[in-house]
């Protein structure tokens, strides 16, 4: 399967916030790694903690284009491609919305091509967003969404949505092993502070002592994984060799709403600064909790990281990014990002 | 805007079985029509009618390709884009899962990129497939729909919401004008009689005298509307100034069961070949009829064709199509399909 050669692991979107946290797991696991990123949103910085491994390798591309010939000579070396190749924030990905919808739909058919080519298995990250603003509660695999195809969301929903299609019939037609993870809200170090949503916004905000900006009354409730669970989960389904026709939702299954989050953080910060509230984004969801039942029973899997803990973490890291001096509780005691996976 | 040359209409999927009935009826409103086929599950005779005409013009072409330079030097010309390129049955879309997202998608891309660079405007055929197996019922436009993206109808159904994701951005971003159909089961002459779908079905089985086939109980229902209906309605929304960011059902309210449509089809035919039952098709919509108040407010459009005189004129076109000598009522009071519309 690989001539002999050292076997690869392929993260497309590997600069961006999980991507890079994947990288320096893999790495930690002795895996050889290359990554592939247009540096669109990525953080190239995310990049610095591993950049000069022997096992690591850059490679800037985008998943619309065709995919370079520095990869595609090593095609048969690859064993595992994970696809994180596409901007995750709703300002990132609706700037340029005609790019979102290529890059999940021709960026995985390029990388679906590749695996199959290489034989490697194939995970492609999908999303939460593919429920929509859900009428059921929590989510599971089985709810097909709500979804509006014709809104400023729809680049990305249903890119995934389309992905996912792709992915699966890739499987049915036997030409790729594949596994598909619906990821959930996710936070911690190395996010944007510019990313956009709602952790880094209320984190970034209150340790700069600007106002702090709700949208709609806070009531509105989301889940968050830490990003070293996140990570684990997602290398959790690349291996585990008894996953079938099924998307897995990962995730933390702990709901609260946008007010308790802001109450963590200000408490986390102590923060005072006033908070305004704005207008809810159109099609923004109003609930939004993970059921991990499929990745409990099938990968053992489940977030360890709570929330306090992670939220310290991702204070502290927020302050040093920053260069802010508001106090941060709990830094001390909070293990680094990815050894806590 | 066309250099002082003639303006060209370009139908994508032209040759299909609604698009071939499209050109006709644009050639006879005296507009120039380029058709653009790559003839995959087309049938080259349906030109056959116009293929002289001398406003008439076939480039066989995949959308999915880039598009060729026969079209591209003349892109100033186009001033009107329709999109009916896509095998729309499932045993055609599903035969080539890969190439019908593709079709959908980069088809979709392909030509809306060239609707910009004309200042064309662009119509989109979607498709009631976008709501899926739906709940909601009849389905109005503003219902999200109920649609499996893991499942072997998803690349028609997902690439469709994907497509109109596409196009409602092009709008968005002021890059195009466009116009969304969701077009309902549309029958008529010049539909494949291998095309799969229940009307080409039981018409070409009775006629034979094959065994008739119903998958299911025959229970399920579905709305069918008259090919003449459909492209009438097409080119009105096309023609239409006042759309603006909505997709608009087009397709016949009148709601029927399987089983009355055999019924009416086996007193047109006279057939008395046994009916077998099949099973459903996984995600086969239960109920589909759809909610037609915007076309009709918008575009002062309703079906006119009564099942009775399409299907009797259907059967005629299928019996003088296959051979089949079997006794076809009210042949006599049909009209030529295009200019009933």
């Amino acid at each position: 399967m690989t001539d002999g050669k050292e076997e690869l692991v392929l993260v497309a979107g590997g600069a961006g916030f999980i991507g890079s946290h994947l990288c320096r797991a893999l790495l930690g696991q002795g895996r050889r790694v290359v990554c592939l990123d247009n540096l669109q949103t990525a953080r190239p910085v995310n990049l610095r903690l591993f950049e000069r491994h022997p096992g690591f390798e850059f490679i800037e591309a985008d998943v619309v284009d065709p995919l370079p010939p520095s990869l595609l000579e090593r095609t048969r070396q690859f064993t595992r491609i994970y696809n994180l190749a596409c901007a995750a924030s709703p300002p990132q990905y609706q700037a340029d919305p005609e790019h979102t919808m290529l890059t999940n739909v021709v960026g995985t058919h390029h990388l679906l091509r590749l695996a199959e080519e290489a034989g490697a298995r194939f995970l492609l990250s999908s999303t939460s967003e593919v429920y929509g603003d859900p009428e059921a509660h929590p989510q599971r695999e089985d709810y097909r969404g709500w979804v509006s195809c014709t809104g400023p969301r729809a680049c990305y929903d249903e890119g995934k949505r389309a992905a996912e299609a792709m992915t699966f019939d890739y499987a049915r037609m036997g030409r790729a092993e594949v596994r598909v993870a619906r990821i959930f809200n996710t936070y911690g170090p190395q996010m944007r502070p510019d990313d956009g949503r709602v952790v880094s916004n209320l984190v970034c905000q209150a340790l700069s002592g600007r106002e702090i900006t709700v949208y709609g009354d806070g009531s509105q409730t989301r889940s968050f994984c830490y990003i070293s669970d996140m990570v684990d989960g997602l290398m959790r389904l690349m291996e585990h060799d008894g996953v079938g026709m099924e998307p897995v939702n990962l995730g933390n299954p702990t709901e609260m709403t946008v007010n308790e989050l802001l109450n963590h953080i200000l408490d986390l910060t102590g923060a005072t600064a006033p908070v305004v509230h704005k207008p809810l984004p159109i099609d923004d969801p109003r609930r939004r909790r993970p059921e991990i039942s499929t990745a409990r029973k099938l990968l053992d899997w489940s977030p360890r990281v709570p929330l306090e803990e992670g939220l310290a973490a991702t204070c502290a890291w927020f302050a040093s990014e920053l260069g802010a001096g508001a106090p941060v509780e709990g830094k001390a005691r909070i293990k680094s990002p990815v050894a806590a996976g």
